[in-house]
């Protein structure tokens, strides 16, 4: 934490919580860095012109213009689903269809929100790590013209994926090249994004806007916000309409300062990197100490926040009495391992004590 | 400021606004209120299943039983459109129509979503002073049967209105028996249901649930919360499937127990009811003062935090200059002057002052 | 009949009802006209390529060249509410609204299809008799840019109205120039537009392309035909995909070269002005016999088949037990008698008879 | 053709094409059976109530209940996505998904009108003949009560299936068994029920609604109609609203008598067993006739109008100069040809003696 950040001090009389319990269930399971809620704090008190007109959302504009480049423009909006939802209805006329991994979050966790609010087709493609390629999109992108036919018109890939595994920057220009070739447009879920460039090493452009995305869901949750992501329209032509979108699916924050503040803290400086490389070292720990343990088979690569392993029956549910975490696919005995960027080292270190312990007495 | 209550210290390093500004132009404008970002502090640190699950929003469930009574299902959701728009999706049937008044927030401000979003019909009714009666409510409620009209299943009424005028709990009950023996539901739009509560001098529940409200849209944000409403059961039978339509709606908020905190520091103790009723008082001063004004024309009732009043051609630009307001309707030079939780005595003296400048003036 | 005209004998085995019986109640109650029907039998046997690539869509493109000039497209649909729908989403990004008279069968008869189905607001405007201007659209048309206002970004104006009233060639022109100086489009829903132009005496397109319209609902049933309308794109530049709309909203025909084959019946000769001039005349002829009847009042010009008159109390539902006839308004007393292409002078002299008797015993 | 029946004689001046062209398509390449054309004329003349309330749609619901038994409810729309939308929205609450093959119509041919119209998720199955079984949905049938995923309430089957498979009337039992223990619904999408029955050679109603199917789309275009289909709530209680749905839906006829005869013509005797039974037969002589040509080789079983066959490159498109069809999978060389009910032992026969040619001089 800098000096120039101030947490709030905690009312601990209004503490309904034990905050020394944590587990690796979700990113979103934490709770707020106190940078961040250092600058609600200071985004605070007198007025601000109320649904984005405000001086922080002003600077966050330029903010992800130095991280993005010029003339993109960014629309801050609560949640992933959200985000989504307006990237895809902005690349998309009526009857539009998306090509995703079937295991994306907007095919899967998302309650048919781009179907049934996006008015959108999902043409699924399985895929062995969450990870498309243009062989594993062309499965899907055909029949424009046909009007039997979804017309598939953009690409979504997610960033890092669902299951822990992230795109190079060469992935995602090659991606993005034949999308483009196809007359489609690319779409990055980055509810992950920071994981990602934590993980290559290169700035959040190089796999983005640089690689020819088109439009991005950039996540801040995640990531030790309170709430909020911005969707940036790094190719704006390709997006238009997003002011109007964003309201018409209730996404319009009316006190925006108070998301764009947030962004401010975690992009104006290094948080954004620092709580990604922090996240993404916890699960590299827990990898590395659970990868020599008999019983534990690593099931996908770790590059982010995530290690996903198959545990002998019965034992994920007695871990679970001491460490919440979630089954990935039960069939499979598959588990989800999520760091975030208040897991510490003991917190890892513990857990592999119990995993070797539920191992050993197996 | 109670002394529980202690407030995250400004990081001003990180400040981008002048906080000396204020103005009339929106309860939105304002920022949040200091008991309340205290509030998020507590909640923070440690690990809080995501989602819902967490102790805070079950905290939430409670108080709001204490308030609205037994039975009742609570669900936070991130703003005023996403309530009204799960609150009518979940008492209608896909073929149902909602009758409002033309200046509904529903009909006007929301860019369509309950139209789009929530395929819903709204059924206008021109009404003086934005409050619907039996006799109004009648002028769109028939044809039930009728397979070629969108059948009228619902009424939405907003406390306080968009016009500042507030239901008195007899009217709403009026309302509710006429429209419940038509075998229709009833919601109430509570962007601003605080300030009904103090105009009114009763508890929440005695114009809602006592009053057979079927659903509430419980604001927050305008009563100086950072963000969040709460669409509130009151009436759970009429109402299935929420749970759902929150997520496919993209109104579900990951880290949700920071959403409930703040609803939390509003509703354990008198937060609500202390910013409500000084917005109401602000607003009761400006209009004491310019009633008196040559020139000023009130054209509303002043019963929550809002003064509708018409201007002489060009005063209201000239006044603009030092203090934001917004035109009502341009055409009869009405505006609006909110009142918020933060509005001072010095603050609606100063605007009075440059009122009377202006019409001596003119 | 022409002589070309061969008539399918009716099986009177298989016939359920009795022909004889006639009435004022909708000019779908009608049947077919035999040369439509006669069309049908020369356009089966054999194969034809499904889904419009048949021959008798092929020239029916052709034959609205003929009447609306070259450069148009034309989509053959199921019904009139496909009809406006489809029209309405092709000129309409996902947040466009449109505006129309409150009297609209967008407005007041399809359950709500433009607002559930077309994701479409109605931004209404009430009107003495149905019809649309300049500045009565401007009580709709205003607050582009502003995202929380649906956009008004098209007019739809009924031709002839549903209050029997017609536009002239003039009146179209001065709504479209006012709408396209402001950047709209305009659609027409013309259910009855033959019989418009009928009225007026002008060819099709001079009060349709030539007048300015974008995009035409061009209506087949109420003429005389078993089903079907036209969608035709009178500036394709403004209507974007409609080939895939016509799919995904469920208005593609398969056989459609029995669509297509009945609106060469009617448009490749004279029988759709030979049908609505008919129609037209009956309705005069049934305006010119009530004018004079005491206790009769005519409540809106007659420019198209339907008359719309008010009654004593009692004498429409006496009237009824003989003649089947809609109120248009109850609590006024108004009703419509609408003609169709079968209406015959005696069917007319007998109720004008009728309608006396009532009225003389009243 | 029975001798009641009466066909319209062929107006050859209005002829555009050349009924000796035939091929093996589609079952709606082919026109209208000349006893359904009879009815339309015998239904014909006079005035009968729109929108359904006509003595042939009076008769076409006794009809349906002699088929298929008391307590049904019948609807008419005219096409089949139209009928499957408006099926599976009445079966779901609007957070609704539905388990259906991967093959199903509903996922591969409807421009994503279930998505984007019906807001319902398609959750789909990889099937090996388009046939799916209880083991097969519960692959997609998991989850309730998790906001994130779209709720799995309904299955979809289609009967007979997409690649000309028949479930038997066990099948079907079997699954809606399994279907209701789980609290689902089913819906068949029957756009070729009668070849079913036929295949089977048992009553309609043994593999519907005595097998427990929820709903029903009757289709009637391919089997001789000129349009239309039926949507039939075999079990009422499980469907709301479908006189709602079908017009907000756009499939509403408003001279429905016209649909109605047609499907009196069909299913008052004999004529849709007769047409299907045809049909199925010309497949079968297909089959036979390539079983033992050298090269051919059948891809799927034929249990009604289709065959499916893998031929060897370049084939297919030399046969088309000749015979019109389509392939179904460019990847394979796997090919679909169609018999309709006025497929010919001579098509066959002539089609026949073309492949042989082809793969003697291949």
């Amino acid at each position: 934490m800098t000096s120039t950040a101030v947490a709030a001090p905690a009312n601990t009389a209004a503490r309904l919580h034990d905050p020394s319990v944590r587990g690796f269930a979700s990113d979103n399971y934490s709770g707020v860095h106190p940078e961040v809620l250092a600058a609600l704090a200071a985004a605070n008190e007198g007025h601000q012109i109320s649904y984005g007109e405000d001086e922080y959302t002003a600077r966050l504009q330029q903010l992800m213009e130095e991280h993005f480049g010029e003339g993109i423009e960014c629309f801050p909006v609560f949640n992933g689903t959200g985000a989504n939802v307006l990237s895809l209805q902005s690349l998309l006329p009526r009857w539009g269809a998306v090509v995703c991994a079937s295991t994306a979050h907007i095919n899967m966790d998302e309650n048919g929100a781009p179907e049934r609010i996006g008015g959108i087709k999902l043409l699924q493609v399985p895929t062995p790590d969450g990870k498309l390629t243009p062989a594993l999109i062309d499965r899907e992108a055909w029949g424009w013209g046909d009007e039997h036919r979804a017309q598939p018109l953009a690409v979504s890939i997610t960033q890092t994926t669902e299951l822990g595994t992230c795109y190079t920057p060469e992935e995602v220009r090659a991606i993005a090249d034949h999308v483009h070739a196809k007359g489609m447009t690319l779409h990055m879920d980055g509810a992950r994004l920071a994981n990602a460039a934590a993980h290559l090493g290169v700035p959040l452009r190089a796999f983005t806007r640089d690689a020819g995305v088109d439009i991005l869901s950039f996540g801040g949750t995640k990531n030790g916000l309170l709430f909020g992501e911005v969707v940036i329209a790094l190719n704006p032509a390709a997006s238009p309409g997003l002011i109007f979108l964003r309201k018409m699916n209730m996404q319009l924050a009316s006190k925006m300062r108070f998301m764009s503040a947030q962004f401010i803290a975690l992009l104006d400086g290094d948080l954004w990197l620092r709580s990604a490389s922090h996240a993404n070292a916890m699960a590299t720990r827990l990898r590395d100490g659970v990868k020599d343990i008999p019983g534990v088979e690593l099931s996908q690569k770790t590059e982010s926040n995530g290690v996903f392993a198959i545990l002998p029956a019965g034992v994920a549910d007695r871990l679970r009495a001491s460490f919440r975490f979630y089954d990935w696919n039960e069939a499979t005995r598959e588990v989800r391992w999520m760091c975030s960027f208040d897991t510490t080292e003991d917190d890892v270190d513990s857990f592999l004590a119990a995993i070797r312990r539920e191992l050993a007495a197996g």
